[in-house]
């Protein structure tokens, strides 16, 4: 019979409601897998927390995280907090002898990141890292196609993350768009993704240039924030946006392929397009997660009459996790990431083994991010080495 | 504070794991709505049922519907047993007093339904039936344009129902493809979902026209069957198959407009093509289940040089039941038409009124199928009201 | 060296137009075949044919189709006058010794259609009908994958062809919706190309059954016409529209296929939606003319792991007709479709064999037009042999 | 009435059959414009020439291009010859008083190009450059909807032009990968096109950096070629690829928008997508050369439930050049972006204007290809007023 795993986790929010819709789905379409135990849930508006803990399902609050880390009946620590408390947070965790899951991205800066994976290390501790979208399966058929060499050698990886709810200059100035609290803009925050995938699927990089923008400058300060939407008054005092509104960025893969990245919030009609392409020598594979059931899929080796993308609908038993599911073409949404995301974490956590994504891909995504950064600043290549 | 609705299911497997996983969900993202209490779940293999219960988080089981539909604590009966059974139950449960939800087709004849309704009309309890693709925000889109008189005068409903699993002619006999248990095959499955979407985005039919085919007349007996999956040999006897495996009709509504249906398990690349399009005097939609979040929509108002059909993607406030789930862009899949499903029958019982779709619905549907079936045998156009 | 062919054109507005390109285009693109000779263009109105002659390039004019066709220096009667004209031309065109293309649809009856192919025959002519769509490369790539067996067994044939120019009802009363010159509305116009291709890729029906709708039943009258757009004023008098706005059919095929047809001007958003697809035992495939560059083609036989719809684009060199054109994913357009009509037809004529499709393509065409028609007054299944 | 200009060609490969179909058809659609007479074409095998004039029809040939500039009965020199010798050809034109076209790219550096628009400018005659993207429909409504101020301030401009022909490392090394003939591979190949058109529709850049690769680097001697394949033997001797494979650059625009562009012919299931998308302030547009006649087009203004792309069709009345070709619906191809472009050609030499692109555009677009080159060379950032 599968264990449990009692899990406490901080943050509430939209990571925090995703999260808590995975655990509390997990164990009845993954009957195999380790029971995640729904023991406590932690923030800091203590009316806000007890609303979340009773309509997720949590068994008990805290409002003081410390206080979490410490408890005895607790196995996993669950971070979705802020990207500025996370550092602080998994290693004292992880002094306490939690595993740890945590949100990307890992940390505010490479060295933070650093120093939360030697802190896991030291304590001998599962973690992982919250790169959800490597669990579309659509995602999963096209690192199973390269690995097992169906597009030959990978010549091109093209990616970019769309999206537009901040493309009106009035929308408010909301945490996201706060350096000090969010780290980065589209670029930490879904350029992230896309280095995640880039190294899933192709591998790692040597070298990257990038280019960044903030569009609109100021903004009204926002009264309530909930998910991608903010409520404010246009009229309301306008306050300085310190993050990038779009990053794009180079790469030369080690590999040899040529990777081109971009990630915005200006790009109307984008609500979610968070979209690549891979170019093999023997194929190529395209994904959307607005359509994130399907993978376009090319092989050079089709009759000469019958070449072209197949349109592969990855909800049948050929496909990673879909079995748990409903019948081929019962599509899935954005949540079953997190579901997914949370059946390899806990197989690892009953399996002694480390999950895959965990920190080490957290500081490999966090170096990325930071040598674009460094190449914005300096206006020249950075080599990833250098960081 | 939202009241509870304690429940009862009956059927465990495809439609019971679907709504079981819709009660549990519910209350996390529609804390508003009536809270469903996941009393008891009924089936007849004891084994099976142990698992089920535990698996999907029922409070208790039961081998024997009667029993069940006699329990103090139970408010809602929910059918999803074989379409053989729903009648007995249905009836049984109204005696009883009990509230119903009945899975699609409502019955296996006409005249079953009939009575059905009429029992639950004399209990004077809350009745619904399954009809689960009207709550696709998607398909509400569709309504709400309809209604709203933004496609204008409607002059053409097209739709068809395409799936493919049993193309194979090794596929196994399962309990879909016998008459007994079933009613009928393709025409009873999907028709009835597409001659439901019709009801509910045109109106009435008036008369209808039909072809019906068993393409593959004889298949191996099967050995188990899961979903619309199922295990068999190729040197397994043979059993005949009773069901159409494809139906096709033309109709007349009473608004004028034209129709045309069909569901067939025949169509190669089809996991699950729900589709359909609405032409009406001022602008179309087209929907197509396996991109069930988007609806394509056209205008004849815009602008000469920007006519085109529009990819909504119906995930953000603007839409229904979108609100309570991610930001827009981020998905949802099958089963959350179970849950919108479910919270309007517990909102309807909450508040006293009948839901939509309700066993008037499913009593038209059986009309429009039996006309179908009548009209096939007789080969001759047979008018809905005639039955 | 390829022989040169005399051709007397009579007609000369938008087929005119079509098949004057195709006359003038032909030698360069396939200089092997038989070299078009635009001898004479013949037409009602002088100064419109006139220019017409000139700007398309017809050495001379003739304004009675009577004295065209008697001239000894013409070789090929290319008829694309209005459809009640063609049987009188055709038969007089024949009898002077003249070879034959005629403009679908043959005939305004299934007896004139029969008395032209035999005026045909008795004379010993090449006769060619213009069902320009199966010259489409991506469709002939669906015959080829027919023919060959790629598909298995034919289960599935559903066509239509939606256009959307006359949605709003002040369009003008033009001649295409005058019975007495158009012979059908939508039946005949659309509705024969969907007829011709069921024929060319799926084969004979055996009984069909139809319903037809005139949704606007008097317009203003026109000023003029050209194309598919007319002026006209909304205060203009008003006509009776005489032929029909929509019309829908069922088939059964003589191999056992369920064809489903729709024809209708009825459909905002769809400019030329002329579109079909065929399910077999072993595959699938999808046209929509609007993207007419485009196959897309599914096999069962493909891996699990990769099985969906291929975009084929038909432009490279394993595509019919293609390597005349332009390198690969370097598309053709409307007007190609009629390019390789008359390379069939020149060729065909180069090689003393009818051309296909002939006028036998054409009777079976008006039969199931017209088995259609009586269908729908009969109000019942109508054979296709009782015609 | 329509004045006439008597054209000389330079060049009968691919191009050379592009423009003279151009020239041959656009009399009838355009009667309206000057009429193109095709006095001579020019090239240096007399034996594939007099196959070529006889074929497009030519009135008489030259194997020398000097005999043909000085001819007195030419109007206009139509150099389509290899891009290395684009500048001695255009300055000699332009010394003898022709009119120019010249296909891109203009010359094989920025210095030569700056020389032939030096020549023409002095000689005062007209000159255009072929970048025959601009002229399709879809495009030019992307301009119009950009210069109307209907998608607001641009933020992004996007652009891919993805190829497969070379993707084979055994594909021979014909003369397009030859960098003494060719200039460049893609870069000047399929760059070239999207940088014009960033031109077109966002305006002039600041600076640029770029990444380039040749994945291929050695490939067997070619025997033959025609447009984009080649034939040749595996076994043949290799020769050096000296042009790159696939090149990748970003750019800083004056208006502060944000440009990626990507071009290779390593792509696979990619015939020829040449694509682009704008994102401004108030909306979007995306298109893709192999659905050539569609724009995707998105406004932020729509109201909120049917937000979404529109994919429209330009094929009638409302978008450039369309009237002069067929109904709406009825599709155009490859070639007509050709005729579209002499129309603007012949009409601009009538009217005494330059044409729009002319060797202004030309000269421009080189300057970035080189601005490009050295940013890779130098590895850093390079400003295009450094050029």
């Amino acid at each position: 019979m599968a264990k449990s795993i009692r899990i406490g986790m901080i943050g509430y929010k939209f990571m925090g409601k995703a999260h808590s819709n995975a655990y509390r789905t997990l164990p009845m379409f993954f009957p195999g897998t380790a029971k995640p135990v729904m023991k406590a849930i932690c923030g800091r508006d203590p009316q806000g927390l007890e609303t979340a803990a009773a309509q997720f399902g949590w068994e008990s609050a805290e409002t003081d995280w410390r206080k979490l880390v410490e408890r005895d009946d607790i196995d996993l620590i669950d971070i979705n907090a802020p990207s500025n408390a996370h550092k602080e947070i998994a290693i004292a965790a992880a002094k306490a002898g939690k595993h740890l899951f945590c949100e990307k991205p890992l940390a505010l800066t490479l060295a933070d990141s650093r120093e939360m994976l030697a802190a896991a290390e030291e304590a001998g501790v599962t973690h992982m890292v919250g790169f959800n979208y490597r669990f579309a399966p659509a995602v999963l058929l096209a690192k199973k196609l390269v690995e097992e060499g169906r597009l030959g050698k990978i010549h091109h990886f093209r990616a970019w993350f769309l999206q537009d709810w901040i493309v009106d200059p009035n929308f408010p100035l909301v945490w996201r768009l706060d350096k000090e609290v969010a780290g980065s803009g589209s670029h930490g925050d879904l350029g992230a993704h896309l280095i995640d995938l880039a190294h899933f699927l192709v591998g790692d990089m040597e070298e990257v240039i990038g280019m960044s923008e903030t569009f609109v400058k100021e903004r009204p300060i926002a009264d309530s924030m909930s998910g991608l939407s903010a409520k404010g008054s246009e009229d309301a005092p306008k306050g300085p946006v310190t993050v990038d509104d779009a990053t794009l960025f180079l790469a030369r893969f080690a590999n040899g392929a040529l990777g081109s990245f971009e990630a915005t919030r200006f790009a109307p009609g984008h609500r979610c397009t968070n979209s690549f392409e891979i170019n093999g020598s023997l194929g190529s594979v395209k994904f959307d997660f607005e359509r994130m059931n399907e993978l376009q899929v090319y092989f050079t080796s089709d009759d000469a009459d019958v070449q072209g993308f197949r349109r592969v609908l990855a909800t049948d038993g050929a496909h990673a996790y879909a079995d748990a599911w409903w019948p081929a073409g019962h599509t899935i949404g954005y949540e079953h990431t997190f579901i997914h995301e949370m059946v390899e974490l806990l197989d690892a956590m009953e399996n002694d083994r480390q999950p895959s994504p965990n920190f080490h891909d957290g500081v490999k995504c966090q170096a990325v991010l930071e040598a674009v950064d460094k190449s914005i600043d300096d206006r020249r290549w950075v080599r990833i080495d250098e960081m």
